[in-house]
């Protein structure tokens, strides 16, 4: 009875990817680059360490000086010196001699053995130089070396973190000890949310006869700002193609002038007389629309999902438009099946598309024939692999007729997911005790 | 041979806990709430659906009037109105009388069913108001409600939300839908990192002889920023008491004047003659120091682990203090061991020491014995179940001698580490194959 195209989930995540290519890259701080995505391999620049370095705190000395010493029959050196860590590598012990030497401190010339304080009679140093008084140490074990050679963890030249990583404060430490007070990463996606519907009152607004929260703006939001995106905020627009025109073309305008690189909307795709959404992109195909020149590459398609059968793809003056449906469980598998590989492209991820893992279902449900279906589900153990649909049938107040199904089309099913299970279109029912495939959710 | 009493990871990550409380909680937008600690429960202030709702675009009838419609068998309906979302539920049909109304519009008083359009004569809606012609619509069936009955979701007064939920996108919109615009939270707690050693230069500096860059405190303020804090970072602070002293009560007053919630130092707690932190902590013991008054409830304590060793606890000026070693891989598992609960705790995650989980060792290491081992490994697949360490020896250039060992010690490793395995102190090897319980990092 549709006039769409109908598309698999697979076949439009492809389309919507097609729409978006990776944002600019720039070097950033470090302190600024943990969640954006590496644009070009961080190469050190210097050796690590720089130098010999001793390992410990102890002597530097001549390992011919103190190659038999034991407990009890220690090698006995005249300390000549201190060295601690931060001071240039000087000159070394000679034969007989010893250097204190702090660890990480420069092992000297001619020392190339550092033997621990506590392999020695000195047992821990005082704090504080020896001001150059005359003393000796006894040392009683020399066996091992305790120097970290020179390029012993990283080479000048080495790629110490490679392009495409998700930055963790790991990585910028890395880049750190490599000589880097930048890296290159790419910008963040500027990405608009528009909610439409004439139903939606702001969220913490009293809704009037007829009228609910705005919940989706706030979901798509922050969920878009979770995934590393800027992001504005518009909910709410109403069910007029003149209302949401001006909403698009005032997005456009509120990164500072700069364009977004993504216009994502919730509601107005379906079958109704009043969906402003279709009527937008229906009309750009009709000559004499006061948008016609606005809107380029739309389709509205029916996707072979449930929830969020009814899917638009567009640009609006040039900027990719994802168009979701209003139903908030609906937009939400829409932004993880194919917002979030789009968001994952815009800021460089090299593979957007998401794996999904194998789980156990720990609760039968019935799935629609012929359909993907998307189930919120969550998980019955911390590490377990388990899974039970996330909504659940509230218990029926006095008087109420008992809730069925899975309640995973509801909003509040959305507080304690933490999965989406994808049931192929050929399973009618899944069983406990079935295998089944999910999206892990962050 | 150290005087510290020794601990356990386990008691001194007591230790360290016992010395913070959650931070005061207050009520902030819904758009900055993600990744905070809800601290109260979010109860709903409505129903949900606030009205019994219409599921599909459609026509709301009488039940009486369509209860055996078939297609071959319609009942015709005169269509009296239009009722779409947004709009008050306002009269409604008459026997033998159907309303036009779209998905999420109330249905009208009388009507008890919605069919789809897609089930009547009619197809599907042309844009627009039908202005209010005299039409007649042939219903094929009606054999399913498409109504969602008023608080089918949620009652007003269900806990949506619970408190303690590190609240993602999913759970501010859930409490969007049940009519907030704030939700209660724990305040971001306010760290401060230093890093100590005269060793260290800024990042991108190039360091001289004997110098190397400073990670540690890029690291540290990194991760800390990543687990929600506010984070004042002061690099490569001297080896000298006064340079320390400096430091810290320089970053007392860095928030703004607001006291922060924890310092965080890196380096001078091992036995070297400049160990800065020492000298500090030690002397607060000592009648005469410049800072005896600042420093209380100082330990200096030998924990049974490898690395990480050497650790401080104290408070300054009442401000708690955890003082880690300075070696990067050493101040890395220290920070995920200690500093994180602390910092979970802070933020109101009712528990904030995080659960082993269990994996196979794809490759063998040796194990001190005596001392719980920390190597940093990395899962071989996305999804599966062994770890490797992530530290791996560079292939040896012309004329090196290769290196030996997991290489899980070196800087470098920390990018490619996923995992912290937790290897018991009674181990003294890890064989291929063996079960290992680790600590999954963000």
């Amino acid at each position: 009875m549709t006039r769409e195209p109908r598309r698999t989930i697979a076949q439009h995540a492809d389309d919507a990817l097609a729409l978006v290519r990776p944002t600019p890259t720039a070097p950033v701080p470090l302190d600024a680059a943990v969640g954006s995505v590496l644009a070009a391999d961080v190469v050190s620049t210097l050796d690590a360490p720089p130098f010999d370095a001793s390992a410990m705190d102890g002597y530097a000395v001549r390992s011919a000086d103190v190659a038999g010493a034991t407990t009890a029959s220690p090698v006995v050196l005249r300390v000549v010196g201190d060295v601690a860590a931060g001071d240039p590598g000087g000159a070394g012990p000679g034969p007989g001699e010893a250097v204190r030497i702090m660890t990480g401190a420069p092992v000297p010339a001619g020392a190339d053995v550092v033997v621990p304080v506590e392999r020695t009679s000195t047992g821990r140093f005082a704090p504080g130089a020896t001001g150059g008084a005359p003393t000796t140490v006894a040392i009683h074990d020399a066996s091992r070396r305790h120097v970290r050679p020179c390029g012993e963890d990283v080479r000048r030249g080495d790629v110490v973190v490679a392009a495409g990583v998700v930055l963790t404060a790991r990585h910028v430490s890395v880049a750190a000890a490599a000589g880097h007070a930048t890296v290159t990463v790419h910008r963040a996606p500027r990405v608009a949310v528009l909610s439409t519907g004439s139903e939606l009152v702001a969220a913490g607004t009293a809704p009037g006869p007829g009228r609910i929260p705005d919940s989706n703006s706030v979901l798509l939001a922050a969920s878009a700002r979770a995934a590393g995106a800027d992001v504005v905020r518009r909910g709410g627009v109403g069910d007029a193609a003149g209302a949401l025109v001006a909403a698009l073309d005032g997005v456009l305008a509120a990164f500072d002038g700069a364009a977004p690189d993504l216009l994502v909307s919730t509601g107005g795709v379906s079958a109704g007389a009043f969906d402003v959404v279709r009527e937008v992109l229906d009309g750009a195909s009709r000559a004499g629309t006061p948008w016609e020149s606005a809107v380029t590459d739309a389709r509205l398609v029916a996707v072979g999902m449930q929830p969020g059968k009814p899917q638009g793809l567009a640009r609006w003056r040039g900027v990719p438009w994802l168009a979701l449906p209003g139903n908030p469980v609906s937009a939400f598998v829409s932004f993880e099946l194919f917002v979030r590989p789009v968001l994952d492209r815009l800021r460089g991820v090299p593979e957007p598309r998401r794996a999904l893992v194998g789980r156990v279902a720990g609760e039968g449900w019935p799935s629609p024939a012929g359909r993907e279906q998307l189930v919120l589900v969550r998980h019955t153990a911390p590490d377990g692999t388990e899974v039970v649909p996330a909504g659940r049938a509230r218990e029926p107040r006095p008087g109420e007729t008992p809730t069925h199904g899975s309640g995973s089309h509801r909003v509040s099913a959305l507080a304690h997911a933490d999965a989406v299970a994808v049931v192929p279109a050929d399973v009618t029912a899944v069983e406990p005790g079935d295998a089944v495939r999910v999206l892990l959710l962050d």
